[in-house]
């Protein structure tokens, strides 16, 4: 059903009050994910909050800690989240990077002990609005095979790029190095549709059109062998900086039972050598380009969740009738 | 046919050598281009070099140049290449990097106005031999059309990541964000093989399995929309931080008639917060996880381009003869 943007933060973020959030703690947490929802993204939207809000009860997300940064130069911030709630610690690093980035030119931050950040796009988007470039890696649970394995050994590995393109909006690329998320082959099993036979394995480690069985099973990665790298790449980099723990041993993304020990590294370029002007004029010239359907253009990362923000904003946010039911009921229990 | 390495590599140094380039220069350019040869990516190796000479004669490459370093902060190095040879630039950055990471946790330099680097493997791998964590971007002439598209808007934007692994080998990582090179389908004109449907679009922007169409037209980005999204970033972020142009007005890394005005970006990262040695235990779960076929268990990125270099080492390098030929007589012509 489609509900008021204002109407699903309002209740979003009076959740995560009751649960013992400070105003500005519950309003980033649930920014996040309501913007999840109104980009079209559900999987990261509020149907995370009942679980969000069972791990701040059980004391495996802290929900006003912004961790504690220790600087190891002028440009490398460490930054031990605390169990802290991952927009909360995400938003503190950007606010501490930027000006770092200003000064140095470039400054880094690994982040271990977080919870779940969420939709990368977010943090990027924040990072390139602020006239900075932003790359926004993190990890996850083992879902995805190695391209040519069969059984799941690495994180979804997400990775988010922010850049400025004054006078348009900010280009944001958010992608996760699995074909698609598990989110929506969970979705898929929910109506009972098949999936296409290269998003998933089963159990066994064989091509599946069955949800359920891939749901037991592992990912794909994207873009075959290359997507694979990729996602590789991503996980030994953050476990590297962060000293995060690797896929097989990550918990805490998806449950409310175990700390949260994936982790997590933002870069922050200052690009002012250049004036972002021809970016926008360049974006201009690929959406320009010749497009393999006359009725659907060329699109450029970001385009298609920018329009359907716009589309929500107006006439609402598509919400699932029982994600709301849950979210209203945590809205109004005592606290 | 198959030749000696030592061999290989004295030819190619020598023909750099007559062509005016130093001792130094000359290592450094040949060993790109045979590490190219050795390690299977012909597409990056020998046959370079006649082109390459070419544009030292016409200087649109000078041979002995390490450009001009300026330093924007202690971690902020901009790079004009002032037309210098790919790895003479390339490793002077590096050398340039490496004391600035150490000292400030992360450093970046961002070229412009250099010849074309050639494979960014060699580059993120001395980087990660030095126990440093390297990121290599580059951008190219336009080959790419975005997804769901059909004209060449963006370069083959690689990008290389290299991770110290000790005591095994450093991890690296390198792709093109196209599905294949133009090299590739080039190979299969020349060999007259069709190619596979989904590697490229002819001039009318329509797929194709025939290479001499698909050389006329445009490559596909790997991995769908996830790939070009990848791409269209590495495409931006390069130009925002070099100054470079964007692909529709690159030139100069396929041609000796123009100055080759793509950019490259290199950020290095100290990773000495954590001890490598849970790298390698992972990498090595990786490849002991159950594999789709018995006969093939699986790799991490790295581990086919090494193999085929001890093999070439031990066995002598497969070099084509219309190549070698051609290679030989720019050795031996008088200077």
């Amino acid at each position: 059903m489609l509900l008021p943007f204002e109407l699903v933060r309002k209740v979003v973020i009076d959740a995560l009050r009751r649960s013992g959030a400070s105003q500005t703690s519950a309003e980033l947490q649930g920014d996040v994910l309501v913007e999840a929802d109104m980009r079209g993204h559900p999987s990261h939207g509020i149907q995370r909050l009942p679980r969000l809000i069972s791990r701040i009860s059980r004391q495996l997300a802290i929900a006003n800690t912004t961790g504690l940064h220790v600087w190891r130069s002028g440009s490398y911030l460490s930054v031990d989240g605390g169990r802290g709630l991952g927009p909360v610690i995400g938003a503190g690093v950007i606010d501490a990077l930027a000006p770092a980035a200003r000064s140095h030119g470039v400054a880094i931050a690994a982040v271990r002990d977080t919870n779940h950040l969420g939709m990368l796009a977010w943090y990027a988007e924040r990072i390139a609005d602020l006239g900075l470039i932003g790359i926004v890696l993190s990890t996850s649970e083992a879902l995805v095979h190695p391209w040519g394995g069969r059984r799941a050994m690495l994180g979804t590995n997400p990775i988010a790029i922010g850049i400025p393109a004054p006078p348009e909006a900010s280009f944001v690329l958010d992608l996760a190095t699995s074909t698609v998320s598990m989110g929506k082959i969970a979705d898929h099993a929910l109506r009972g549709h098949p999936i296409p036979d290269d998003w998933a394995l089963d159990e066994a480690g064989h091509a599946t059109t069955d949800p359920a069985a891939a749901r037991r099973g592992s990912l794909t990665p994207f873009g075959g062998a290359k997507g694979y790298g990729l996602g590789l790449a991503i996980e030994l980099l953050v476990a590297s900086l962060s000293g995060s723990d690797f896929a097989p041993d990550v918990h805490g993304t998806l449950d409310d039972e175990h700390p949260c020990n994936k982790g997590d590294v933002f870069i922050v370029v200052d690009p002012s050598a250049r004036s972002g002007r021809s970016i926008a004029s360049y974006l201009t010239a690929v959406r320009a380009s010749p497009s393999t359907s006359p009725d659907r253009p060329v699109a450029v990362p970001g385009d298609g969740a920018r329009s359907r923000r716009r589309f929500a904003l107006e006439h609402g946010i598509e919400i699932d009738r029982t994600v709301w039911d849950e979210v209203t009921s945590l809205a109004v229990q005592a606290a």
